[in-house]
């Protein structure tokens, strides 16, 4: 695994050394197992699949030097992390990833063995979760490294969405939050798709979505109509030496939360989750209530910002 | 339509005065009825589609500013270009077009009024081809804008891959060569969608692809193993003012190119296009040959070069 700079400062050893015909004969190669031939993978103007079984799924990332990863990343730390944004959303709908397509835009002087290093950790992760790399696209970006990263999934029973909550439905998130940036946790977490996959099968699970730019922000998008989330600041699951304002709105926590029906119990929900998944936290952190209802000791959201993209 | 240039000077017309959250919400207005509702359009984790219905094609393409678009585009021609450089390679499939999602990674100067043309010139594709652009991201990407396309289609009747042609086939190509960029054809061009699901439809075309950087170097793609691709210089149809070289080089074509079966007679192929498509050109251009049987009139292709996109 290649670490080292992203832009070279030896001529040779930059990607316009080689040219893009045979950047992308090096890139097919990196991949490896993970990169099928055309038609079924690069190497034709579009990649032919199969048709999704159930529902298909898609969805696209871009992962950006110095906003998505810096100098600290490993290559290979960042090759995986473009691929696991982009699960951590298929996980987010109780589905099973398939096949991914690339665009490149990066500058000429983007190191060569930088670049190894990042497709060998994009590799891994392909590997990893059965996903195949079919296709994509080199295109020069002066002064920058944007890579994009589509990924199409199938949700083979249901499709789990974000709406769907109702007021007295509990608040459950899986793992910790905040500190994902110090912690290393916003390039090293694990996508959530087995637990996605088996939450989409509990009819209990009303709706769900993942956590990528803070809990206070992301939550908006699963509360009901005329409803709040009344969450309690003790109960939230926070990473080590994580304040509550971290845990709300640090973002990239990549863990999924949902609303669950309170007609079911909590303990078989909860008991059936841990046979399941001994490993993975599961915490109830609150509850959706109609508006006017809000207990006195549930977190005054409206202080809290999640991450800001544009700022 | 708005104009004007793509970074604002003025602080309240920068996409940095609405946030990520207003921001997604105003480009969903400006799609109009070219995004549908989540679950089956923006606003989830994933969208959710029904199946392909036969061969599921998938691609995916970069639009840069600076590279594939300047000051001098009108910001309805770049978003229609993003689509329609998607479009090109779902035609070259023989396949329709479905879905895409979307990633934008700008600089938060970004003018609200570029962007609002930007995706006016796309909405305005996506409802003339029947494309529903389905979900997306939007991240920050310090003094540049690459937005990134990633489109899905079908092929119902077979997918016509760039394999397939063999020494003694003809050689076709649609539309004109050259001067795509001087002559405003790099955004203006209609992917030959129609054509290409008509072609495909036809067993003498054994393969087939686009020609987006140059037909120099993208024949090498369509030449069978052990053949070289013989082309006559007076064959090539040239947009106005373009030379040989120009026609052979320049890039940005968006026609397709494609190997046809020599048993089958030329005339009632040419006779059943014409009659099709009255209005697009179809010209034979040469021929593939065993190597070593080159014909003393053909190009030496060795002497061109198309489009890099890494010097």
């Amino acid at each position: 695994m290649s670490a080292g700079r992203i832009f070279s400062s030896s001529a040779r050893g930059r990607v316009s050394a080689v040219g893009e015909l045979a950047l992308i004969g090096l890139i097919r190669r990196w991949l490896g197992a993970a990169a099928p031939r055309a038609p079924f993978g690069i190497g034709d103007d579009c990649a032919v699949l199969r048709p999704a079984r159930g529902r298909e799924l898609l969805t696209i990332d871009p992962l950006v030097y110095g906003v998505h990863f810096d100098d600290r990343t490993l290559p290979s730390e960042a090759g995986a992390k473009l691929l696991k944004r982009n699960l951590s959303d298929i996980a987010a709908m109780g589905g099973r990833p398939r096949a991914a397509v690339l665009a490149l835009a990066l500058d000429s002087r983007v190191s060569l063995a930088w670049l190894r290093g990042f497709f060998a950790g994009l590799a891994l992760e392909c590997r990893r979760h059965g996903v195949a790399l079919v296709g994509g696209d080199v295109a020069r970006l002066p002064g920058a490294f944007v890579a994009t990263l589509a990924l199409t999934g199938e949700a083979r029973s249901r499709a789990v969405t974000r709406t769907g909550s109702r007021a007295g439905d509990w608040i459950y998130v899986t793992g910790s939050l905040g500190r994902s940036l110090r912690s290393g946790h916003h390039h090293a977490f694990k996508p959530r798709l087995a637990e996605g996959a088996w939450l989409a099968g509990r009819r209990e699970v009303r709706a769900m979505m993942d956590v990528s730019d803070g809990l206070a922000k992301d939550i908006g998008a699963l509360t009901p109509r005329g409803a709040c989330a009344a969450l309690l600041g003790r109960a939230l699951p926070r990473r080590a030496g994580a304040t509550v304002r971290e845990a709300l709105c640090d973002g990239e926590d990549y863990e999924l939360v949902m609303g669950v029906s309170s007609r079911a119990g909590r303990r078989p929900f909860e008991r059936a989750f841990r046979r399941a998944f001994p490993r993975t936290r599961l915490t109830c952190i609150g509850r959706f209530v109609r508006r006017g209802a809000v207990p006195p000791d549930a977190l005054a959201l409206a202080d809290f910002r999640g991450y800001e993209h544009l700022r």
